[in-house]
């Protein structure tokens, strides 16, 4: 058997060394154009920010030591140009020497990945704008900071900025490592939130914390053009001309806009695409060739939660998808189920990210879902070094099925969003969530974790003993309803919903008895608990509308503020 | 409905709490023979330790709080002596002023937890002699231990030295609280490893930990005996005697040796016990008296993994369980299925714990599992801060179920432990592991999580692509194979198994022509992936019996050291 594989990073190199392990008497050849395979893109980012110092650590192999461990043959900067699918053979194009020829393939595998996406916008091709992708992206990005900061230390220029555009990930990870090394970051995203894969409550504590550290946020702004601007102080600049009318003289632009699958290669020689751009295969990873296959960013996948196939680029899928194309190319029947799109992003002190579908996703698909949000502390409070946590859990209002979560904060936000990744994974439900029985000791948890807290309290509310109300009724949602309060008269004096009555929860008890038993109440407290004992208090009692405000003032103020 | 629950702290006071919400109108009283309740005892090392400094902090509700918040009666320094099940009465004692009285009541709660055990042993009641289960224990101990660092600082005194009898959990936080004071610690333990929830391998790591810390361990012995002695510099000490006939000075003796369930008031009054000596309950949370229900330290609940029921002291299940006896007793139908044993500690920098079964449960059993070993990192290598963890995963030969897992290492390890606890409870199999999408960025993981390392490295012997030998089987069981090490020259000249060969995998497929391929062959290297690329490499030509070494050397020197 003679296996072709396009590409030769996460999902090529991944498709080429399985293949190698289930069959040691198959050919094995690997083309790819650029100069590196198998490196970390995921960590370009941190050697910008010289975090990473070492920059030979993203580079986790080399085409010799593929050959000598798992006898694949590599051929860099080799560019595969067509495909001929009848006679099965792809025509190559070495990129230094320009020569071309043929190589013969029985399977083929398909891993091209994904470009960053250049807009087609005046200026994009100057100098100071850049991408970062690869591992030349990033040596110019460096080299021309490094230069920049340089000439700043030796007091020849003004302190160096930067305009990031796009507040995605990899947008958050460069403005965070240009930040780290000195630079003034304005960073620009058309949306009015950061971070595509969380709602918008979950991206206002980050966007607080980007804006606390001294980053500028530019939400619901385009960059419209770039032109050269040679400075006072000497240094060449980019000016971003913004659509919100403002202007920067930036040192460096980095577009962190998305990414597009490469799929000009596949398109060209019919294999088939899918709703979104994609290559399209089923879940053997097999393109509408059977003897090709594809596995990647390129790829589309179907989601365990919404309709339809999704791009997802992410490095987990990529190499797992490749896993899988490897065995079925290798004759094993295996399948790739979906891709919940699970991501994460360190932004400063803070951790954010999201599994499973969003409610933009569920409400676009017409899913019904039923939300709650909570605020547990990463581990027990009385032990040093926890903070709040932010969490938002998506669910079924049928069957409680976990459709998805997000969580921002600082300790241990990874962790339960992996517990989310794998309860959506199982098909999970809410009352799972209640039984889980995770690992507590006061520096890693509580004995009631915030997964069994998330349970708890999306399960109250399916079995009717809790009723919430959401930051977004207000306030014309709640017109007519009695707004209370339950906090403490020193919160209340602090800060309140406007229109609210303040009863503590101490006080509750005695409070109500003249009460209008019909008026809808609207109550909250600061997270959602002491205005949910409030709550079986006063419908114990006869009061028929009583609702609780979901994550209380804290998602509150996350929503308006 | 008037509901008595006996024991004010994790059961006694959640299930007071869970009762209120569901039923406002239920009278509801708490009869505590302490004189806190709902404290935090998980923290109790760390406020000796003075991680936590605030004492307070520990004490996370008061009778008047709960009064306050959930109308619940709390009556502490008050003792239930006697239940009388066929009027439906309890006798109560009050502590201080000896009042005795009775309570009635429709339901009653059983939630008297355990006591630490303390053995029948010469000098165990010695004033320097102490348990740590209560507020009250702690107080004493660090007002001993304050007296004699101060006198000590003053001159007036030598080293302060502790020893710990017992290294489970509560023994190595409080060798590392006190240690963390600058009291020189010995952990003397009747088992040859610490940390039961462990296997020997996993335990090993940390003992060297322990050690390098400048702790002393005694394995494989006991305390004899505790005398009292007037040391030379005036200090009142006791002196501890080892079976081992070694004698230590220490200021304070620490017994950590485990607990056992407080079920005397029970046994007097008719209700069942389970075979381990705990309280027997149904699913429901139910005793064999349909009215009266027990939750926490005291209960004997089904496991997840393993037939027969099972004492697990622990916060987490204490907490549910007593929800479960709640929604019971307030007429709903709740069940709570099992307790897995999920449990974790902190020793120093590194973190160890297990979920599930460990292989010692699994042979008393008779359980069939088969085992792998892995040591990934806690996230990307090449992202800064990351160290090797090791784990490993119990699993059913059959059909693939986890049975159980165990971690140990530095950053990371309580989220893959927590993973594996999801995993466990939701019935996953290793083949579910290779299919998890965990978040993944540099900081919090890798493209391929541990997870999904474990779930290939299992998948793979189930499926057999790799058959595995266990360090265990050294050197008998391996008698006859050629022993090969597929290290670099240089790994194999620092260290090697005695009576391998090297022959490093970079120059395997030119090495193994002339080889009997009917001699068995056991390969290994540092931690079990070349060799697994070896071990496909020789299958795949002929040989017939060939075994990579389960966890390579790092597990090899874990056993063998
Ligand atoms: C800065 C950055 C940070 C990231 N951080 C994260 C993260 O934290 N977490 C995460 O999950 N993911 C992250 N990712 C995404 C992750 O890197 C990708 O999902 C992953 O690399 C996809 O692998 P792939 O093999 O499908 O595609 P690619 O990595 O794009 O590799 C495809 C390769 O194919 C080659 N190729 C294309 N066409 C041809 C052709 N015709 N002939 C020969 N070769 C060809 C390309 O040169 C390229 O090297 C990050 C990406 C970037 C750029
Ligand atoms: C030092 C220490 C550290 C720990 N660390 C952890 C950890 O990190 N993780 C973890 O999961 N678990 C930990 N635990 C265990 C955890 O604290 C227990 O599992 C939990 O407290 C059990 O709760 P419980 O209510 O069943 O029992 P208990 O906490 O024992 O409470 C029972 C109460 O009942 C009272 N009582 C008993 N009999 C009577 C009676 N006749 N009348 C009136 N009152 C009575 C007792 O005074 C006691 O206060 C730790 C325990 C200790 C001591
Ligand atoms: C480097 C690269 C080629 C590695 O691929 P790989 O050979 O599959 O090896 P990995 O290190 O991922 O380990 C996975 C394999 O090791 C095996 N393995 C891991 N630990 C093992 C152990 N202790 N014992 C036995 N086998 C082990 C696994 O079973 C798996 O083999 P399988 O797929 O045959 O089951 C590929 O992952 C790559 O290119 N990565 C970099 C690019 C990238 O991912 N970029 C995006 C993220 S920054
Ligand atoms: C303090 C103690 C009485 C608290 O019990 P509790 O009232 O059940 O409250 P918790 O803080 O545990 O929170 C759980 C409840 O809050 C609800 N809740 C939590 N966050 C919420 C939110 N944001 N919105 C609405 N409800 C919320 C949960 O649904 C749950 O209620 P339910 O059981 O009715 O579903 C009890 O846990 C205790 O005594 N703990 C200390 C002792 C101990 O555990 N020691 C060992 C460990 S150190």
């Amino acid at each position: 058997m003679k296996l072709v594989v396009v590409g030769g990073v996460a999902a090529g190199a991944s498709t080429a060394a399985r293949a190698r392990r289930l069959d040691e008497s198959a050919e094995i050849v690997v083309f790819e154009r650029g100069h590196h395979v198998s490196f970390a893109n995921c960590g370009l980012p941190y050697h910008v920010g010289e975090v990473i110092a070492d920059r030979s650590r993203l580079l986790l192999q080399t085409p010799e030591s593929l050959r000598e461990t798992l006898d694949i043959d590599v051929r860099i900067a080799t560019e595969v140009i067509s495909i001929d699918r009848k006679k099965k053979t792809v025509t190559v194009r070495e990129c230094d020497t320009k020569k071309e020829y043929t190589e013969s393939y029985d399977k083929l595998a398909l891993c091209m990945g994904a470009e960053a996406m250049k807009l087609p916008m005046p200026g994009v091709d100057l100098p100071g704008v850049h991408v970062l992708r690869r591992i030349g992206d990033m040596d110019q990005i460096k080299a021309q900071l490094d230069a920049a900061l340089l000439a700043q230390k030796a007091g020849k220029r003004g302190v160096v900025r930067a305009v990031v555009v796009g507040a995605g990930y990899i947008g958050l990870e460069m403005a965070e490592n240009l930040h780290h090394r000195g630079v003034k970051v304005d960073v620009v995203e058309l949306s009015d939130q950061i971070l595509p894969p969380v709602d918008h409550e979950i991206a206002a504590p980050v966007e607080q914390h980007l804006t606390a550290r001294g980053i500028t946020l530019h939400l619901s702004t385009a960059a419209a053009a770039f032109h050269t601007l040679s400075d006072s102080d000497g240094a060449d600049r980019v000016k971003v001309e913004l659509n919100s009318g403002v202007n920067i003289a930036a040192d460096l632009v980095i577009l962190a806009a998305g990414v597009r699958p490469s799929v000009e290669l596949a398109k060209a020689a019919g294999i088939e695409l899918g709703s979104r751009g994609g290559i399209k295969v089923d879940t053997h990873m097999r393109t509408n060739d059977p003897d090709v296959y594809a596995a990647g960013d390129g790829v589309e996948t179907l989601h365990p939660v919404l309709p339809g196939s999704y791009l997802n680029p992410l490095a987990g899928p990529a190499n797992r998808e490749a896993r899988v194309a490897a065995e079925n190319i290798c004759g094993r029947d295996t399948e790739y189920k979906s891709t919940q799109g699970t991501s994460i992003v360190k932004v400063f002190d803070m951790v954010a990210g999201g599994t499973g579908a969003t409610a933009r996703q569920l409400d676009a698909s017409g899913v019904e879902y039923r939300v709650i949000h909570i605020h547990p502390s990463g581990h027990a409070g009385y032990y040093p070094g926890t903070a709040m946590m932010h969490i938002k859990v998506l669910f079924s209002p049928t069957d409680g099925r976990v459709l998805g979560a997000q969580a921002c904060g600082f300790d241990g936000v990874d962790k339960r969003l992996d517990l989310f990744a794998m309860a959506i994974r199982a098909g999970l439900t809410v009352y799972d969530l209640e039984e889980q029985e995770l690992a507590y000791a006061p520096p890693f948890g509580s004995a009631k974790d915030p997964i069994n807290m998330a349970g708890f309290v999306a399960a109250n509310t399916l079995r009717g003993d809790l009723t919430l109300w959401y930051s977004q009724e207000f306030p014309a949602g709640i017109a007519g309803a009695r707004l209370i309060d339950v906090r403490t008269p020193e919160e209340y004096e602090l800060w309140h919903i406007p229109g609210a009555e303040n009863v503590p929860l101490g006080t509750f008890r005695d409070a109500f008895a003249d009460w209008d038993r019909a008026q809808p109440v609207r109550l909250y407290c600061a997270v959602g608990f002491r205005s949910y004992l409030a709550q079986r208090i006063l419908v114990q009692n006869g009061f028929t509308d009583v609702a609780t405000l979901s994550g209380g003032s804290t998602t509150f103020k996350h929503v308006h503020d």
